[in-house]
C-alpha cells in the first residue's frame, strides 16, 4: 500500500463521525487518508463537522454507459429486440461528441450525488466521456469500445486504429484506459485475442458483456458450439484482467473456470431484471470458490439510474427471495462488493476507509427518517432503508466534490442535457 | 363522485405543472380537486409554481406497520423464526402508549417525505397511531390488532372488549378503523367470522396477513386440512371488505376464489423478498381475474422503509425478472396500483388526480438527474428513475403538508425516536 503523503496538499478534517457505527476522526493529507483516529488535534484546511453524519468508502460503479442517461425512460417496458432495433439503435447514430461529453457529465452528476467515485464505462467517443469525468472530478475507466460484427478483416482495420498514446495524454491520474470487445455476437473471436494481447501489453483491463441473457447462451451454443464462457476460455482470454459483465446464465463448470483464471465479475441486478435476462444470479457460488464479484448499475436506458446504494439492496434482496434465504448478502457484504471489490477489479486502491488508501468517500446525513434509529447498524440502515438521494458530501481524492448536496455547474448540466436531447432521439 | 365544494375553505392553485406528461393548472377548493384546466385564472389563497414539476396522485401504503420503525435495521438478514422470537416479540412486551405514538409520528414523517398521503395500519394500540397520523395530517385506516392465539375462549373475550363506539370519537375524517385478525395461525376460525360480522355490521375492512410464507401454507393445510385460502372460504370470510396482505403462495383455483368474491390483496415485494417469503407473485394471474391489488412496504423491521415509488420499481422490475418478461407491469400500472387501486381497497375518493375526487397529491422536481431528459415519460422516471426522495411538495385532504421537503416538527420527531428506542429495544 502506498503511504507516500504530500503534505504540501490541502488537507481535510472530519471531526466525529460515524465510520463502521463507531465516532472517530479522519485526517485527509492530499489525496490520501492519512489518519483515522479519536481526537485527533492537528490543523487541516477544512474541517467537516461529522457529528451528524455517518461514512462509507466511495461506491464503485462496476459496468454502465455513462452517457446513455439520455436514454432514460425512452423505450421502457419493451421486448430487447424490439428495443434495440427500434429504440436503442437507430438513435445511437445520431451521437456526436458534445452529447457524449454532456450525457456523461449528467451521468456524474447524478454518480457523485448518489455516493458513486468511480465508474467503469463502456460507451461510444470513449474520449469525450473521459474528458467530461475528468473535469467531474472523480475516477473512471474508459474502455475503447470494440464490434467488428463478427468479420475478422473488419476487426483488423480497428485494431490497425487503436493507439494506445490516444490514451494517456491530457488526463488527470484520475483518468484510465481499457479495451471493450462489446460481446461475442458482435465482436469476432480473432478480436477477443487481439484485445487482451493489447490490455497484457498495456497493463489494462478488458471489459465485455457476457452470459447476459439465455438466447445469447443458446446462440453461443449454436455458433460456436460452445457456451460463452467456454468459447472465450476456448479463445485463451480468461485472463485476471478480464471484467465480465453481466454473468447471468452459467453453470458450476464454468464458474470454476471463471475462477481458476481469477476472472472478474460485474453483477447489474436492476438491468438485468428490467429488460428480463434473469434474476438467478449465482453469487454464493461465485463468491465461495473465490470470484471477486462487484456491482453495477448498467446504463440509464436499462436501470433506469445509476445510484448504487438502490443496487445494492436490490442485489441483496434478491438473493434472499430466490433462494428463500433471508440470511443471504447481509447488508456489510452488499457495501464490500460495491465498494471494496469494485476497486480490486479496477485496479485502484480505493474501496475501504484506511489509513493509505485514495480518499474517496462519501457521507450521509443521519437525522433523517431512514437512518432513525441508527440501532448500531448503519450498514442496514444505508443498505435497506436509504438510497442514493441520502448521500450529502462527497471527497474523491481528497477534494470535497460534493457539499449539502450541491455540486458546481449542476444547473447548466440538467438545462444542457434536455436541450441536447432532441438531436439525439429522433425516432 | 361527490362533488360538493365548499368554497368557504382554502384554496390552492397550482400553475404550469406536468399531470401525465401534460402542463395544466389545477385548482384545490376545500380538500377537493375543483378544476383542472389550462390558464385557470381565479384566484386562491396559495399559489404553487408548477414549472419545475410533476404531480401524482398521492401514494397509498396498502399494508405497514407503522411504529415498527423503531425496529430498523434491527435483526436483519436472521432466519424468520429467529428473527420473531430473539428480535421482535420479546422486544414488543415493552411497547408502550408513548412509544406507538411516537414511532408512528416517525413513520408519517418518511411517508409523507416519499410521497404518501393513505396507509393501512396494523399495529398494537391502535388509537395511539390514529392519533399520531391524525396530527400529521395524512390519512390511515387503523384495524384494532386480533390474536387469540387459536383459543376460541380467549378469542371470545377479546371480542367483548371491542367497542366500535371507541373507533369513533376525537379523529378527523381522514382516520377510519377497521379490523384485523392478525393470520390463520395467531387467531382461531371463530374469531375471523366474528371480525368480518363486525366489520359488516359497521361497514369497515377486515385487514389480515395470508399465504405469506410456504410454512404457513404447509401448516395450513396440516392443520386444517385446507390451503390458507380455501380455510378462509370454508369460514364464510372471503368478502369484498376483506383486505389480504402477501397472498404469495396459491394456486389457481384460490385466485378464483378471490375475484369470485372481489377479495383485495396487498403485494409486499420488498419484505417478501427480505424475509425470504418468496419472490413470485402472481400479479399477471391475479390482475386478469379482476382482482384488485395495491401495493404496500410492510413495516420497518423488514422493508425497511416506507418508500413506495421504491416500492414500485421493486413490484416492477421483479415481474419483468422472474417471467423473463420485460413488458411486465410497466410504469404506468405500477403507479395506477399505488393510487387508484390502493385507494379503492381502502374505500377512499382518492388516488387519482381527477376533478371532485379528494386533494391527495404530491410534486416532485423534475430538475434533477432522475427526470433528466423527461423524454415524454415522467411515469418511468418516477417508478424507474427516482426514489421517495424526489418527492418536494405534499398535498392530503386539500392542506400543504410539506414544501421544498420540510415538516412542521420533523427535527422533534428524529429526537424523541432517538431517545425512546432503548426504552423499547432491550435484547
Amino acid at each position: 500500500m502506498v503511504k507516500t503523503i504530500n503534505d504540501s496538499k490541502m488537507s481535510i478534517l472530519i471531526k466525529n463521525i460515524l465510520l463502521d457505527d463507531n465516532r472517530t476522526d479522519i485526517l485527509i493529507k492530499g489525496n490520501r487518508i492519512a489518519t483515522i483516529a479519536k481526537n485527533i488535534l492537528q490543523q487541516a484546511d477544512q474541517i467537516i463537522d461529522g457529528t451528524n453524519k455517518a461514512v462509507f468508502p466511495g461506491l464503485v460503479n462496476g459496468h454502465t454507459h455513462a452517457a446513455m442517461t439520455f436514454f432514460r425512460g425512452y423505450g421502457d417496458d419493451l421486448p430487447l429486440e424490439e428495443w434495440l432495433n427500434t429504440k436503442i439503435w437507430p438513435n445511437e447514430k445520431n451521437l456526436t461528441d458534445e452529447i457524449v461529453y454532456w450525457g456523461t457529465k449528467l451521468a456524474c452528476l447524478e454518480m457523485i450525488k448518489t455516493g458513486t467515485t468511480t465508474f467503469n464505462d463502456m460507451y461510444f467517443r470513449f474520449k469525450e466521456a473521459a474528458r467530461a469525468t475528468d473535469e467531474m472530478g472523480i475516477r473512471g475507466v474508459f474502455p475503447q469500445l470494440m464490434f467488428d460484427n463478427l468479420d475478422p478483416e473488419r476487426g483488423k482495420i480497428i485494431q490497425s486504429q487503436i493507439n494506445y498514446k490516444d490514451f494517456e495524454s491530457g488526463y488527470s491520474k484520475r483518468i484510465q484506459f481499457a479495451i471493450a470487445p462489446h460481446a461475442i455476437y458482435t465482436v469476432s473471436g480473432n478480436s477477443y485475442k487481439w484485445a487482451m494481447d493489447f490490455a497484457t501489453e498495456h497493463n489494462i483491463i478488458v471489459h465485455t458483456h457476457l452470459s447476459e441473457t439465455q438466447t445469447e447462451y443458446q446462440n453461443s451454443i449454436k455458433n460456436f458450439g460452445l457456451s460463452p464462457i467456454r468459447y472465450l476460455n476456448k479463445l485463451g482470454v480468461l485472463k485476471p484482467n478480464l471484467v465480465i459483465a453481466h454473468c447471468l446464465w452459467l453453470d458450476d463448470d464454468e464458474i470454476k473456470m471463471l475462477a481458476d483464471n481469477d476472472v472478474k465479475v460485474v453483477h447489474n441486478p436492476n438491468s438485468n431484471l428490467k429488460l428480463a435476462s434473469g434474476h438467478r444470479f449465482l453469487y454464493n457460488e461465485m463468491q465461495q470458490k473465490g470470484i471477486c464479484i462487484g456491482l453495477g448499475t448498467d446504463g440509464c436506458s436499462s436501470s433506469n439510474n445509476l445510484d448504487m446504494i438502490e443496487a445494492m439492496k436490490m442485489m441483496s434482496l434478491l438473493q434472499k427471495g430466490w433462494r428463500l434465504d433471508p440470511t443471504a448478502l447481509p447488508a456489510a457484504e452488499a457495501i464490500k462488493v460495491a465498494t471494496q471489490n469494485g476497486a480490486r477489479i479496477l485496479n485502484i486502491n480505493a474501496g475501504k476507509i484506511e489509513e493509505g488508501r485514495l480518499a474517496d468517500m462519501f457521507m450521509v446525513n443521519t437525522n433523517t427518517p431512514a437512518f432513525t434509529p441508527l440501532n448500531n447498524n448503519t450498514a442496514s440502515n444505508l443498505v435497506y432503508a436509504a438510497n442514493g438521494s441520502h448521500v450529502d458530501t462527497v471527497i474523491c481524492d481528497g477534494k470535497i466534490i460534493m457539499k449539502n448536496r450541491k455540486i458546481d455547474g449542476e444547473e447548466e448540466i440538467i438545462k444542457k442535457a434536455n436541450e441536447l436531447v432532441s438531436k439525439l432521439i429522433k425516432h
